[in-house]
């Protein structure tokens, strides 16, 4: 689909980060849209018809996980206290051949634990991950909705059984990039997306309550060169213009293979995460970040066939702000 | 589907469970019949063909999510160290309103960090979880496939994108049990399999690559009544002699609502977890637990069908002998 | 030493614990005291005079672990989120047996982690862990000092070195229980600590700069017959009415052998740890629980010395709000 | 005190260190000299009159906190999954401001949990951390002392009480570096030691039952620099070659400025930490690391007193096999 966002461009005043906000708020909000009582955001825009006719989008039945390995070698260095995952065993094989766990019958097991950041790898913002002046999604009090305790709103856990629909891969990285892969600061336009639909054909028609993955080819070369400052640092992503587009197709979720989905530098001179700002406590707008798009994008691109059924389950965390997930592209 | 298994009765010897198991995994062992290098043990039961089969059983689009909460106040009371998660705020709304954060232009942020044993609610075994003899899936010695590092062959992350396939709700609590729920320490028989299926009908026929999935209504009377034991004590469950039907049906995997998959007590003297140490070091059989069937049971008792696409996409954790799982039945 | 309090009974209107702990407040508060600056409370109390006479107490030079065993076996069942610790292996003795480590010339390795609350076992309680009114020790506003950063102003740190004195036992329990235990219950008052003391004897004495030890036997009832409701139910502790005495001692610290301190259920009608509200705000009153007397008190009954060297180093966890600890008595 | 060590100089064979840790061990183990069940290895060396003794040396009374601040901006980057505390919070002064925490008459509180490898900062090494060849401390087979449960023998709870004594500081740094810092890479010979006893003169002899503080100046450095690989990168630290005279002191205990102890890299072409490998499994020998002693060591050189009361009570965590702990010097 198209809009007519990519007629009038957006130029952005990079000393006031704070007034364009406040304008794309103006623009793009959906306050009340679902009632005051809402805590689904765009996931209210996928309907059980959208999700049948997502299954019938299966070919082959072959599976994507689109999830990063979750372990110590994952991308964080420490920002915030954000750590990668440590997973310890409670026991373990070695033990069970020294004889030591007093087990009958020759049984022998091996259990585990994990702490870990819910935003360590891939994952889901859940609703209550971003305020805009005090204020979490649907207008309600930051305060009154993520304490201590948690998100007692918005928690992830009420995303459980809905991260279920068509998906979309729009390969930017390809169609931009060299070598499939956009530079660090590359800030993706609605103009870009769009000639990616065009460029990648009808199977990438972008509408309601799709869940639309864009690849920017950050995480390939992180894999392969080493994850240096893909955690924070420069990094391709969606430029703060774009919020016009994300509320005016009505899409269900947005999903990047970068660590903070909106492209870093940010477009203001002082500025962190406007975009967020806007998408999540203003939108309801659910993005997933540090997806690993490569495999279903070679897939994709071998047959032109860019849509499928996509299960993005979060782990049910009550409360959480935000949710590990391996997500599965099925096609 | 059926199988001879409930003519010929099998009888224990309630003081020989060494015994009784060797017999077991004489019958019903998989070692060597993917290869000697296989790690996926029953998941090479379903082809892409048998997933792209599952996505047409779709008719309604309504996703269900087979997951408990992941949070403080689930089942589990510390055996063997396996405690509820603790989810715990890194950034919060009333630090956010407090304007104690120190973000730009109102920006406010809330983020969060989880400690918990990764079979501490809903859960896919590992096939590096159990171990017969010291010998793990596929005859590997158990010291040389988990140690303290975690499974360094079988890890649950070689399972990230193979848990899709076609799901069977075998509501055995509602065809057995007093208002749908079995007493604790009742066996399932493959009588009472059996038996279920006929009841349900042609949508419950069990075949090769199915995920099957037991409703003994255990879980909703811990959720009406207090988990009290749910966590390792009395349970209905799988009957020890259920091992060979498990293996001639040829199912992907098989799933309980109850914490242990097999009947509790078990029925030997002295035990524990016999047809764990058969159907997963041995068949290599991939067992889900303390997953909540209960809504999806609703809905397919006032369908008549049970059958559904199941994504039971497990979080990756390298190493890990277990997950957490957020299933979702799409039916 | 003796003070009046004594002969001033306090009577506590049960229904109105908030005009108690204002008036109490208003009698006992040190805000000011030692500078608008102040981080240190109580712990100003004490000289370097006062600490090089502790050291003169000692004289058979036998120390006593005054700390509990950190372990999944501890009082805590998950209030507030408090659980056990967990402590994991990294690397263990059966792997540098199986030889599956990798270092070089025959050495192996264990290693190891723990989460945990840092309450959860013998403790400090901080400066920062309870507000009165939304207000911190010396007036400032709670929120400014204890965010989701932690405490960023009293943080545990800040007595890293100070908490070392003269330490008196007062083995209330032996003076006036059963057997050496109050029942649960038991508000211990002004007048049973100048008794306990005179009981004694002049090594008893209790002045300027102490560490106070209130044994109440409890913590032996608990580790004999199980710590049932040990964490947070009914027990003996210091009556909200000792506030004065606590203020005139101008003691530096005051410890008990209970979960908190104070007695349970609170003396008022509605009511949680009201003491606290006074004490740990307003007076600055460092205070330890869950320590474990037994030895020590033992010892000090044999030979009639109640008095010692006290080392009780916090470990020095950045904004913590509260420490676990192994405080030494050497006598 | 001195030894006769530095006349016969060890000369290191540096293509075979299993050889000279072999030699090392036939010098210098003691095992069965406490007797076989003993699990307090050179802990026997100190007696209660030792203690008495060591509490004379207090003077001044000024308290030392040896400790680092356990919090995220440690020294660890994830080898062998160590990685720096995580602390986080329960409840927070913003929460309690806000009013969300529901507890009567204006209470309020704040509380926190820690997720740490025991290791992380600053540390005792316990018994159970290092193996010689699959065997543990006094002759155990490593697989029976150290499982996934822990140290079952001489877990960190064993030296609970033990670590009372008197304390020696070295400034091996002050002695023989530039600025009082020793370059990395620098070995720490017999020699060394003796020149800075007799350089600092007799408060400074060392003896049976001691702890041994050497600074390096290598935490001097890091603090001011920045960590870079402070953890486990190059390092001045003791030469293999002390292991005579670790033996032949008796003393109770070795303790550095460093991540590791012994010089590194270490004195042989392919190797780790072989002095470990001599010193703990075979001596019994308890090694503390990352000691902050910059201010203790300014005390001590401005009025030449080296000596004092140490208290390091490690964290007694139930099979661990090192702890952190806040030492503190008295002196």
């Amino acid at each position: 689909m198209s809009t007519d966002t990519t007629t009038s461009p957006i130029t952005l005043d990079r000393t006031d980060p704070e007034g364009a906000i406040a304008a794309a708020v103006a623009r793009c909000s959906n306050w009340g849209r679902w009632g005051d009582d809402d805590v689904h955001g765009t996931l209210n825009n996928i309907t059980a018809a959208d999700r049948a006719y997502a299954a019938t989008l299966v070919r082959s039945g072959r599976p994507f996980s689109l999830a990063l390995p979750f372990d110590n070698d994952g991308p964080q260095k420490g920002w915030r206290r954000r750590s990668n995952p440590v997973h310890t065993m409670l026991d373990t094989g070695t033990d069970a051949e020294a004889g030591v766990q007093g087990f009958p019958h020759g049984l022998g097991g091996a259990d585990d634990v994990i702490s870990m950041p819910l935003q360590c790898s891939t994952q889901w913002d859940g609703l209550g991950h971003i305020f805009d002046h005090g204020r979490a999604w649907n207008g309600r009090r930051a305060g009154q909705v993520v304490t201590s305790d948690g998100d007692r709103v918005t928690g992830i856990e009420t995303a459980a059984d809905r991260m279920v629909g068509r998906g979309v891969l729009l390969d930017v990285g390809r169609t931009f990039g060299t070598d499939g892969e956009l530079p660090d600061g590359f800030a993706i336009t609605t103009a870009h997306l769009e000639q990616t639909i065009e460029a990648q054909g009808s199977t990438a028609a972008v509408g309601r309550g799709d869940f639309v993955l864009v690849r920017t080819g950050q995480l390939t070369r992180a894999l392969r060169d080493g994850w240096g400052d893909y955690a924070g640092g420069a990094a391709p992503g969606l430029s703060f213009t774009t919020a016009d587009w994300l509320r005016q197709t009505d899409i269900a979720g947005i999903v990047t293979d970068t660590w903070g989905f909106e492209v870093r530098p940010n477009e203001f001179d002082v500025a962190f995460q406007p975009l967020h700002q806007v998408a999540i406590p203003n939108m309801g707008l659910f993005i997933g970040e540090m997806w690993h798009l490569d495999d279903l994008a070679t897939a994709c691109t071998a047959d032109g066939r860019y849509e499928f059924l996509l299960t993005a389950a979060p782990l049910p965390v009550t409360g959480a702000v935000g949710a590990p997930v391996n997500p599965i592209a099925l096609r």
